[in-house]
């Protein structure tokens, strides 16, 4: 009886596929994973925050274990904005969330109408794309370059979309170490971005799980920065950063920095969704940052990630037929491979899960019907160095063998 | 330029007024407070917990601290179903929220479409009605007496939606120590509504948070239990309770019991708003119950609220003027009083602000459009014994002056 009570968007709800391609390698000994997208657990500072959880609790636990207000902890809020070294922004222009996903709902809850469109990056998270549809978005997939979005295919997209009519909400991008490409975007195409969105008047989601775990290179300030620092204004962007890839994602903690009257929004669909942020994970979080713990963790988590890609980097130049073209990421946790034309990773993932190899399928990040096949996703966070080798010398052969 | 691209629910969306009025009184010193909703921060069990967050981060850091399932943490679910005693129910029917209004989201998210109809109590929690009209759905408000909803009332409601082509999506109940009311609805009661419920396909939404708040009487078994125990049925009653009044709201946790397929639509939910609730607040409630700590705390909460709502009963039958009417609960935080028909508790609210007392008035916890204004809801979880007798001879004092 309840089935039939459902509202459609319910019963036409789609979850993620990648949980179920990784479900299906989940019971293969041996198996040699580059699938997932989940951090090393061995980065989580566990014994700092096993002494700050039980501190937190006993001496504040009066206040902490009460209800808190939906807008987050404010002591958290003041901090985040001083290690971001954001003077100027008051708090009503932060709103700590259960993560990052959770920003991003409350950002389509205040904005979308069913049939409104959102452009996206073509490949994008899956996560938010599956998100996205259930929300009643229409989605329209932006082909990226080199260098992040590509702007002209952007300009004729919008064109054509407002031509037809349509409400354009906002763009969603991953402008550092993008997933799942492994692509940033320049600080050129930045400007050329936050100009065209300030001129089209077309809000930019930024989402921004990866910046902080760059391992070489030179840091590039996040389209909310540029925006605010070039342009003078914090509307145009709103940017969403998580601490999963950080303190651990179990902690469920992110948050959103936007326009107030879009912050002071979403703050009111969080009462109605969470009522708050968890308050101990949210104390917790910001007593690691007072107490100056965050500086030299995320130093060591970057020199713990850095030997991954290092050789994730010499295995795909040592193993893969020349043919094959991938993105040379300079952090994050993925690389992204661009096979021949006619060459499909889904074909290719059964034949590597016979070699006890596994990936995710490069069609999974596309919106339906905009799917492309001729390119998979490589995760190097979690196998060790001998796995990276062992399992890209076994992709390289298959790849060699695919037309034999 | 974004306030113009929001959704019109989000435009018109209201916040809970309470806060506000809350807000009002906020810098009155001296003031005694029968308003908040709030749990006692003496009853959190800050030792015990403080111990076993330490524990659970130190130890089990390596997996809590990492993504957990959409389904919340099956130990806890295991754990949880064990100690409510349903042998025969399976994991996939309990999902663990963050927090209640989180699960309540998630029901409404899984059967609203714009313009369905909830059948709710009048009066009802002002945080549940505001999250339904933020989702679209029309209230239509049914009376309560002092064993529950009238069921004359419903009966008689249903039968005019359902020849106006309504779709009602669910019945929305508070049956112990309803807030704000502090009625218990009886087990002959409860029946009835099962039966009622059945016979007219309609879900029953039972909101349970006080059921463990018991000081005196005997326990009732919750709906979803009269419906599991006497016409086996695990599908007409969706119960969501919360560890907000057992071990502190802070930690966001709460867990709803239904059907499977409803069930599993509100995992996929919680998907795409949460991910999954935090993990190590879910670990460290599952080894709360694991060790053995939850019956002997339960019971000093009980002991410890047991002469609050003494004293509130006795002040009520001492202070009140005669012809003020009033809940004698059991259990909860809460009573209600019903005033004369021409006695404004809005009115009364500002006379008292002057005096240094406040409480929530009535009008609040109805549908808008729908208000009563001769009642009022006081909580007696928050103020000193003292306090209680002070505030509640001010009150009594200014109710006999109204009319003079």
């Amino acid at each position: 009886m309840i089935y039939e009570k459902m509202s459609q968007a319910t019963k036409t709800m789609k979850s993620s596929m990648i949980r179920e391609l990784v479900a299906s390698t989940k019971n293969i000994e041996g198996l040699i994973s580059f699938a997932g997208g989940f951090p090393s657990p061995k980065t989580f500072p566990r014994e700092i925050l096993s002494k700050l959880y039980h501190d937190v609790v006993l001496n504040e636990g009066e206040t902490i274990l009460q209800y808190g207000g939906s807008q987050g902890d404010s002591l958290l809020a003041t901090e985040l904005l001083k290690w971001e070294g954001y003077d100027d922004l008051s708090t009503d222009q932060i709103l700590i969330t259960a993560g990052a996903t959770n920003a991003i709902f409350y950002m389509c809850a205040a904005l979308l109408e069913p049939g409104d469109v959102i452009l996206c990056e073509a490949p994008s998270f899956l996560g938010s794309l599956v998100g996205f549809e259930a929300m009643g978005a229409e989605l329209h997939a932006i082909p990226l370059d080199q260098e992040g979005l590509d702007m002209d295919a952007l300009g004729t997209k919008v064109e054509k979309l407002k031509k037809a009519g349509k409400r354009i909400k906002f763009i969603y991008t991953i402008p550092d170490f993008h997933n799942p490409t492994g692509v940033t975007m320049s600080l050129q195409r930045r400007k050329k971005l936050i100009e065209f969105a300030l001129a089209m008047e077309i809000p930019i989601l930024e989402d921004n799980p990866y910046a902080q775990l760059r391992y070489s290179g030179e840091s590039l300030p996040s389209l909310f920065r540029v925006a605010h620092d070039e342009y003078s204004n914090t509307e145009i962007v709103t940017e969403v950063v998580t601490f999963s890839k950080i303190l651990g994602p179990g902690m469920r903690l992110g948050y959103v920095k936007g326009s107030k009257v879009l912050i002071e929004r979403m703050c009111s669909w969080q009462q109605k969704v969470n009522i708050a942020p968890d308050n101990v994970s949210q104390r917790v979080a910001a007593r690691f940052l007072i107490e100056g713990h965050m500086q030299p963790h995320l130093e060591s988590i970057r020199s713990f990630y850095q030997p991954y890609l290092e050789k994730m980097l010499k295995c795909m130049a040592d193993y893969l037929p020349s043919y094959i073209q991938y993105s040379k990421p300079e952090g994050g946790i993925f690389t992204w491979l661009w096979l021949p034309e006619d060459m499909s990773a889904d074909l290719l993932f059964e034949q590597a899960k016979a070699h006890k190899v596994t990936f995710i399928p490069g069609s999974k990040f596309y919106p339906v019907g905009q799917e492309k096949f001729n390119c998979l996703r490589l995760n190097f966070s979690y196998s060790s160095l001998e796995q990276i080798d062992q399992g890209m010398q076994s992709l390289g052969k298959l790849m060699e063998d695919f037309y034999t």
